[in-house]
């Protein structure tokens, strides 16, 4: 759905209506961890978006978005892709609804992994193959490839906010990976 | 979360409240099929809900029900069962977020097989085997305790909306019974 | 592994040992159901092979076979796809270990809804993506593609043995089609 | 099956034919991670083996055993908790055969997380809530009951082999816990 349509789409929020749903509703969210595979299906990289926060400190993040009214939560998936990877990033989107895991977010931190200031989220996770070319979009800074050892490493886990490390982490474990 | 708790939470929704919401954003359910185990964890019979409809038809459901702002998706598993099948329905509430599927209800009938005339929702969907007592509660008329293979039955079936049968397969190929 | 390499292996079966084997152990299989999806990962038909079995009679079948001594998994299902769909066939591996469902094939019919006279098979069962050209290779006479409502047809259903239609509905109620 | 119904069974393997067997296939296993859970589902602690290996030092191991010929999955788990937790362990065994993992023990380290130097296994592995009293059988030492985030301790994980940290991680992950 491009933004003009979305515009002329009359189940659309306005800033304040997003912003009072999110003081009474948990709002439903998809995760995409991008990863590049070989013919064997194993991960080689896990695709991390590096992003500008409203505080002006660099964090890195998972793909992650809301899924609109009346939208299936596959074209979600591919939507919040293509916007974060570019039109050209050729995601495989999964088969199957069965999410790897399922993350609530909180906006008390400390309830869950997960951690959302702005709101509670409810949030669909899933591994998505990418075999097309990724460049960056709208405010991602950059988009890193971290082989599955390099994910692990205590740096780029503390620049993961809002449980994002821990949740790469499961992703990688539901991949057979050492965690 | 009792309902005089609800009634104090500011977070909750009026009716009309709800019935905004329900235009503009998809909604957060839990479907859970309540099924009797064995000690080898073989599912002997899986419990269905006889409702009274708005429109004076019965039919039988899954239960089903709505996840609340600032409430864990196991809360909202266990909050609904006890709604529907009393407190003494000691329901094994499953030790993981990943449910077997992902429902999802539209308005418009034919999107998926799954419709809901009210409201775009979302459902995550378990399997719980419940080994206490059971009686229905609220506007169920009864539950009835059928084996997989009636579950099958067409007229059985026909008698499930909002594609509930289709759940209720879907639940049963899970579990490894032919559907 | 092709077949000269087999041969090489000192840790492959005579067909004496592997008879064996099979009076006195359960076998490990991987079953695949090969799908063609859109681009938002949406199934719109699944390959079934048409067999010609040992009495003559032609049924179909989905994609199965052994896990070799030291085979990783994931080769077997690359390794049995591209024998009975082709070299060009493409298949996208899963990427995670986790499969769909497990299949307990019993040589006394009736124990499960899966049946090997053979042998007593624990089969990993797997959907599967090919995105190439599919050729029926070995003794497939042919490779059918269904869409997931024509899967479901009773004519399909009687024609495919051991249970393997059963497996198909597993499938397609994990993907989110009613069954 | 008790240890005389095995000894009478044709079926059954003598120690010489097991290593034969073990040369030439992959083992089918099944792993389980006991945990006891609330009644919300959960996870409050995990159950650890402790055994005294072949070479006299002490190591911590998660329930693990050899799924018999024409043996169910289900009555594989069943019989291993309770040759490891004893016979008043009330295992709820899991009531879909879908594992949360498939963990690939190869005799050679480093193929994958999992080794084991016997054999080349492939284990099904789940998560058991465990109601009633255990008691650690067998060659088994002690039991002890850890909270996850004791299981993460890195002396706790250092004294887990063939990968079996690995897997006890992998398991938490699943259930939702930051690893």
């Amino acid at each position: 759905m491009s933004p003009l349509e979305l515009d002329r789409d009359p189940a659309w929020l306005s800033r304040e209506e997003l912003d009072a749903a999110r003081q009474r509703l948990p709002i439903l969210y998809v995760d995409a961890v991008p990863v590049r595979v070989d013919d064997r299906g194993a991960v080689s990289a896990v695709g991390v978006l590096l992003r500008l926060g409203p505080d002006g400190r660099v964090s890195r993040e998972l793909v992650s978005g809301r899924v609109l009214h009346h939208e299936r939560v596959r074209d979600a998936i591919l939507r919040h892709l293509e916007k974060d990877l570019g039109p050209m990033a050729l995601p495989r989107v999964p088969v199957s609804p069965q999410p790897f895991t399922v993350a609530e977010y909180f906006p008390t931190p400390g309830v869950t992994p997960f951690h959302d200031p702005r709101q509670h989220a409810v949030s669909l996770a899933f591994v998505v193959p990418v075999a097309g070319d990724c460049s960056p979009q709208n405010d991602a800074l950059d988009l890193t490839w971290l082989t599955p050892d390099q994910c692990l490493d205590p740096g780029v886990q503390a620049e993961m906010d809002r449980g994002h490390g821990v949740l790469l982490r499961q992703a990688l474990a539901h991949l057979g990976h050492p965690v």
